[in-house]
């Protein structure tokens, strides 16, 4: 296996040589391998390098990765760390799409002109200001696009994006599909915190209880990774089952409506008699 | 095309002939053949008091049904009928499924003593009447399961119960997965709602402004089918999301956990010193 000097290994990490420094002197990584007094680095530190920094990009702390490191200076360690970054792996969104801005409507499958539907929205800039950019706007506001560079936007969740262009196409305006998606997430944000709440109380606990064995990693990656297709499952199986329930009760109002509407009508045209035969079932 | 009797068309529809005859009275059905003084019936006929009673079930009156049927004489109102149980298609969930109460560990996957796991529950009827009795009584109470004449049950969300039993295998209490399951259903229903609430207004408004022409029916009829993947596609984007930023946030929350008690630890192995460099990056 190639190894290399510690500005190289930086380098290749993104990272400056100082912090790698900080990161060998506090144990983070395996012994390196020494070339007389020059120590020498190979793409396994680059690795680990990789998860520690991912590992503080998710907000652990370097005292927490210490902790984690150390537990067990070999296999086990890096089971855990690989643990933790596990947890998140299946919740992964799409990854990102950059475009130029002109191309949006094209990308959600829309004329140019769709996305002109926020002009003159009395919550935005009026009617004159229109146009792709208070649409770009109004998708920003809703941390759907951000900006990537001169004409260029990045769509941050794409499938999302990609559903509302679908919504629009079923002659759905922009903005009540924007406002819908705002409530989504509020409710799906509670639905969130039941599974992890479920996770942290019947799983994590006893983990914890137990003083964080490493023994005990597979059967936490076991269940974090099972618990995905079960939490999907549930919520679609829920779901559809209260949408069809919703659904009843909302055709229920309308036939009421209509049969209502029939009975005046009935009444207008045939007088008394007509209004009481149409109404004996009601 | 073979044609019957009203007794013959009552049978195949499993009803009352006085009740068919009701339906005939109020034009309901498409006129009959005549064979001299009696009138015949075929499948076409048939297949309109399975519209109907479908409709029935699902809430409508008599009186709405019969403004739909008369809307129009022919195809148009065939058309509106079916517009109705179309509503509904995209959303029926899977078919019930019946088996041996015994049996149910076994349909979810589970060795027979996991659903024992409710026996003592301070809800419940305590120990002593546990088993699977007390299990089922829970599950019926969730609506997830029905009697079935003696010793069977009918499971009427099967997924969902799938699901369950997917979870219990990965070690959470069937308890915990029946308390989230309502509360998940409460969440689910307000999704629904605000779906169906878009569809009222954005779609179904307009049409009543229009006197429900029977021309609108192929619209509607596009934007009902449209919608139920636009809805779960939008539904699993959020709820992914949200799964990641409140997975971020658990896992900060045990970073920290982590830190203080490998801090504690230390503290009590290496007196101050130890504390202090621990601490240095929290």
């Amino acid at each position: 296996m190639a190894d290399y000097p510690i500005e190289e290994l930086a380098h290749r990490a993104g990272m400056s040589v100082r912090n790698v420094r900080t990161y060998v002197s506090r144990g983070l990584l395996p012994p390196a391998r020494m070339a007389g007094r020059a120590a020498r680095y190979t793409d396994e530190h680059l690795d680990r390098l990789d998860l520690v920094n991912g590992l503080r990009r998710r907000g652990f702390t370097l005292g927490a990765i210490e902790v984690l490191v150390r537990q067990d200076p070999d296999r086990a360690a890096e089971d855990a760390l690989r643990l933790y970054r596990g947890m998140l792996a299946p919740w992964r969104p799409e990854e990102p799409v950059e475009i130029d801005e002109d191309a949006l409507a094209g990308w959600m499958g829309l004329p140019p002109e769709a996305l002109d539907a926020l002009r003159g929205d009395p919550g935005d800039a009026g009617p004159g200001t229109a146009g792709p950019g208070v649409t770009t706007a109004r998708l920003r506001e809703a941390g759907l696009v951000e900006p990537a560079g001169p004409g260029r936007i990045r769509i941050l969740r794409p499938d999302m994006v990609r559903a509302g262009g679908d919504a629009v196409r079923l002659g759905i305006p922009l903005e009540a599909v924007l406002t819908l998606r705002e409530h989504l997430d509020e409710h799906t944000g509670h639905i969130a915190e039941l599974f992890v709440e479920l996770f942290a109380e019947q799983v994590w606990a006893g983990y914890v209880r137990d003083g964080l064995p490493a023994e005990g990693v597979p059967r936490i990656q076991t269940v974090v990774e099972g618990l995905q297709p079960v939490a999907t499952t549930a919520l679609l199986s829920s779901f559809r089952a209260r949408m069809q329930s919703t659904m009843d009760a909302f055709i229920e109002r309308i036939s009421g409506e209509i049969s209502e509407s029939a009975a005046a009508d009935a009444a207008r045209l045939l007088g008394p008699r007509g209004t009481e035969r149409r109404l004996d079932d009601r």
